[in-house]
């Protein structure tokens, strides 16, 4: 037996490989590798940190956004946000929160302490004769707050002050101002968190698998079946289409304003987007369409708005900020103009008692866990090259391209964070007791 | 200090290394490097998926086998196998099970219909008219189900589907046929999952290990000292011999026919094997051995068959399903023929009251601790060169070489499957609240 | 838009880059590069293993120190101890230990016999006589027990055994001994565990974190901050200073004896070391210092000293012992001379009462937490390269080059052993069950 060769009786077969009819062929993928390179977020963004009443007058917080730990502190109101490392031995400040002064933060372990301002290391605790201070220091972000909520321009170590745009250019676009170009015959026009009067309501918790899987979710105009069985739907006693199919090239305008965000607004309820009501093969029919209309659009670095979405007068807001290559923050925040305090009592209550429980949760939890279920598929490089897309996925490609496009900075691996090395002992150690990798620092108690 | 040069003050010793008198030398191992290739195992063979009665009418599962994701359903009685990853965004149709008829299975996301004889993209929900539809499609697997076990040809995508061998080419050697050619006065002759009225029980579970290392312990005759405080075997009052030692070349016939199994057939209890009754180095000595005779074959892709155990009339398979390099599904299974119904229910009750509890679990779950044990030295492949074999190795150098010879296809790691990634923050979310990886898929709880 | 250019509108700014100022430039890196290599520790020393009260007689206990896995036995009150991997199969003989008499253990799986005194292969249960008899075997390790505590040589297989230095040489300085070298006006001079008549009561733990990291944290005159809180300090009344600063190059004393062990010794409480009071930037002022006079030393391969502590006649050891590159056991032993019965029961209650819960627990639990704190930083490489040390590092900057000088080998990264694949099925399953990697091997029950 030893001697004989191996025997191998294997023969090609016409066998399933990945079809040329796909949307996504080799040309149209080469027009947005940046994207696909983008494993761990578009960098020099604007993103959602946290909802202002999470951080109180001299509170502490550490979060990480596109591999880059950053802890916030406010003082006299203003939120600060530095990178949340001490350039000493690499502790996270936020752990053990130590601040001396209004002006300051210390590391808790040496007391390294920097110009919350500027990010200089402005004094070391117990050497403050140190060779090394004044010369070096950690970077800050701008951050702004708006509507309850509190943002966090991302940058590079050397992207410089000057050229960070406004936040509005990482927010949706607004109305009334974009009315004309953006008609909506069917609906009042959406609010912004930029609004005067704005309240955001909302929620935000870490999802397991990357950044961009989640966020193509959000306006992927094909996975109505997801939907069909939610609660929602049938209190409302809606009527949903198989799907919608778009039925002309420009059925997505492609927004590349120079002084304004990039992204892009589907047509839909316009002819340029067909219900679709029946698959003969299937034998399926739907009659009697009833539902409510709303309309999405994704702009950099990926913000979703569903107009007049869940109620009138409200828009939704989504976001799917980057932690590492492998986990994000999921926001969903509903906005809404409240000019008296009626009406942000109103909203207020609505809000706990029917959005929450059965949109932001029951609806979109069936999004959440559809995310989670590309996640092999995606994870070792494998879905991006090996998906079959279709005519309707012209949402995706198009923002795909668009974010590749426009995108200020592609952001690198971690590097000595949370999540670059993946199977660490620690790892294991807080998954023994039950935490997986999450979003916020958890903090020492003392 | 700074200057001077660093100091070492190692010098060779006459080490441990690995011996030259170990059995398995280099050129030994050349012969089964095949083998060792085998991490995810050897495709294009037929493996058990379910039990019958696992897979009920029109039920939908997901399971994992070589790292292909695989999913069942079962329609007027017959069990359909197809991969169970959509080819559109690469989820798993099994998650969510959506069937609009008897001839398709559709994705619960997008609406992707296959055609369950040939995997075929038959339509979209929302998007019949497609051009993709009809040009691509999802590769199926061949199945079979014979005394209460589905089993299913797990091939490539290219492996053709005129060359599928026949189940039993994949199922242990048969008796009366082969009475003659592996005479066993001492027993009756074994019963087939194959013949007429063939009850098959059993359990199966997953392992933490590799498959080649499971398999291994299974016809392993020098791992007896492993049972010896086994409740079966003192409350049969055996009376085990230290071990069995090989005793001429021929002590194992290997069994290459051109159509049928092939594998090899351990001539235990002739005089080719001679049980060891003393070790004098260690002062041990049996007297008066008691206990069952059987006889352990093993044919591709690694089915175990244990003749006559743990009684008459019945025989024992053993699979060593891969589901991933590091992962096996362990199935156990006891055959016997009962023609009438009342022999059907005497060997329920057996199993459950006595095979199961003391055979199946007690006794085998010191074979699945034995394997987990070798897991460390195997996993990153030191052990495959390190392991120093011996005389009585010559079952598993014999099956490795075997194996490399006539194995259909060495499965390629997995690649965008559970698996594939074995660090993603969604094994760690799984794992904090309890769930190792497994063999089944869960589905969502609408 | 396809067509166009990517944009990209990055400027380079004054970033926050490393500081030219720090005190670990290029050149002094490249001093300590071996001790930036060993991860996995250093070899060829002497390591705490167990208590003794945690090996009893004839009891078998398996462990894990440098990526070796070592087994214990203790027969007639020795202790042996030899590489805890069977060299068939790889399975550790501590998992169900297995031993027929007094000169030997066998692996449990196929009766492989090791003579625990040089761990040939004696025999093998039931092949007394395979040629691999007497051929090859498994390393053994050298062992001292000293007051209540077990030592092991941990050294590489070609280590000779003529070339093992005494235990003395891998312990801390002895008193009085050195007590003119190292004066020491304000306490009595420092018992040791070779003292006669030491007792030394402790307790050891799993530390999720790199032993380097942890061994730096040991004798780190600037992490005072850390402590400032501890119940310990607050019941003695102590006010502490904000640090102490070195005021000439020689605060530290590099001892490099021919005969005895490599290390330094810092001299805090003389004019070479200063309190700080102030830091007027920072309005901090410290007024009335009062705390306990202490001093800490270490020496290869990572035992740290600190002499007067927790009180007076007892000094506190410490051991960072390296089980992987991301996990060590950590050691705290008070050791005490104690002549008679009643010293003996006194120092034992006052330990259980006072000195574990409050300073082995209580104070050092901070130190644990801040080598935790330091893990996503060095663990991928990043810290050691990237870290901005100042003045006060110069007591890890000296071990680090003095440990580069004279270890006794940098340990290779573990090869077939429990940490050597990280991410492997087995562990997802320990985790999932409350378990994360550790230090002992735990044993089957039958």
């Amino acid at each position: 037996m030893a001697d004989e060769t191996i025997i191998r009786r294997r023969t090609v077969a016409k066998g399933h490989g990945i079809s040329d009819a796909r949307t996504n062929n080799a040309k149209t993928q080469s027009q947005y590798q940046p994207y696909k390179d983008a494993a761990w977020g578009f960098i020099n963004h604007w993103y959602p940190a946290v909802f202002s009443k999470e951080l109180a007058e001299d509170e502490v917080k550490g979060i990480q956004i596109c591999g880059i730990p950053i802890v916030l502190r406010r003082v006299d109101g203003k939120v600060f946000a530095l990178k949340d490392q001490c350039l000493h031995r690499g502790v996270r400040l936020s752990e053990k929160p130590m601040c001396f002064n209004k002006k300051t933060i210390s590391c808790w372990y040496h007391g390294f302490t920097f110009d919350l301002k500027d990010g200089k290391l402005s004094t070391i605790v117990a050497n403050p004769d140190d060779k090394l201070v004044g010369t070096t220091g950690i970077t800050t972000y701008p951050t702004e707050e708006v509507a309850g909520m509190v943002f966090v321009f991302v940058r590079e170590d050397d992207f410089p002050e000057e050229d960070v745009p406004p936040l509005a250019h990482d927010l949706p676009f607004r109305f009334p101002e974009n009315s004309e170009r953006f008609p909506h015959p069917l609906w009042p026009s959406a609010p912004s968190v930029l609004d005067e009067n704005a309240v955001a309501h909302g929620m935000h918790r870490t999802g397991f698998g990357n950044w961009r899987i989640a966020c193509e979710n959000g306006f992927d105009n094909a996975h109505i079946l997801v939907h069909k069985d939610n609660t929602i739907v049938h209190a409302m006693d809606w009527v949903l289409p198989l799907g919608i199919l778009p039925t002309s090239d420009d059925c997505i305008a492609v927004v590349e304003d120079e002084n304004g965000p990039k992204g892009l607004m589907q047509w839909l309820f316009t002819d340029k987007w067909a219900p679709v009501l029946e698959n003969e093969e299937l034998g399926l029919k739907v009659e009697g369409i009833k539902g409510r209309f709303y309309r999405t659009s994704v702009v950099l670095p990926g913000v979703l708005m569903v107009e007049n979405w869940p109620t009138e007068h409200v828009v939704q807001y989504e976001w799917y900020v980057p932690i590492t290559d492998d986990t994000h923050e999921y926001w969903e925040v509903l906005v809404k103009v409240c000019p008296t305090e009626k009406d942000r009592k109103d909203f207020d209550y609505k809000f706990e008692r029917v959005y929450k429980p059965l949109c932001l949760h029951g609806f979109n939890d069936c999004d959440l866990y559809a995310r989670e279920a590309m996640q092999n598929f995606y994870a070792d490089g494998t879905g991006w090259d090996d998906e079959q897309l279709v005519a309707t996925d012209i949402s995706p490609i198009t923002w795909r391209k668009m974010a590749s496009r426009w995108n200020r900075g592609i952001a690198k691996p971690g590097k000595g964070v949370a999540g670059s090395t993946k199977n660490h002992s620690i790892r294991f150690k807080e998954t023994a007791e039950g935490k997986p990798p999450r979003y916020f620092v958890d903090q020492i108690e003392d």
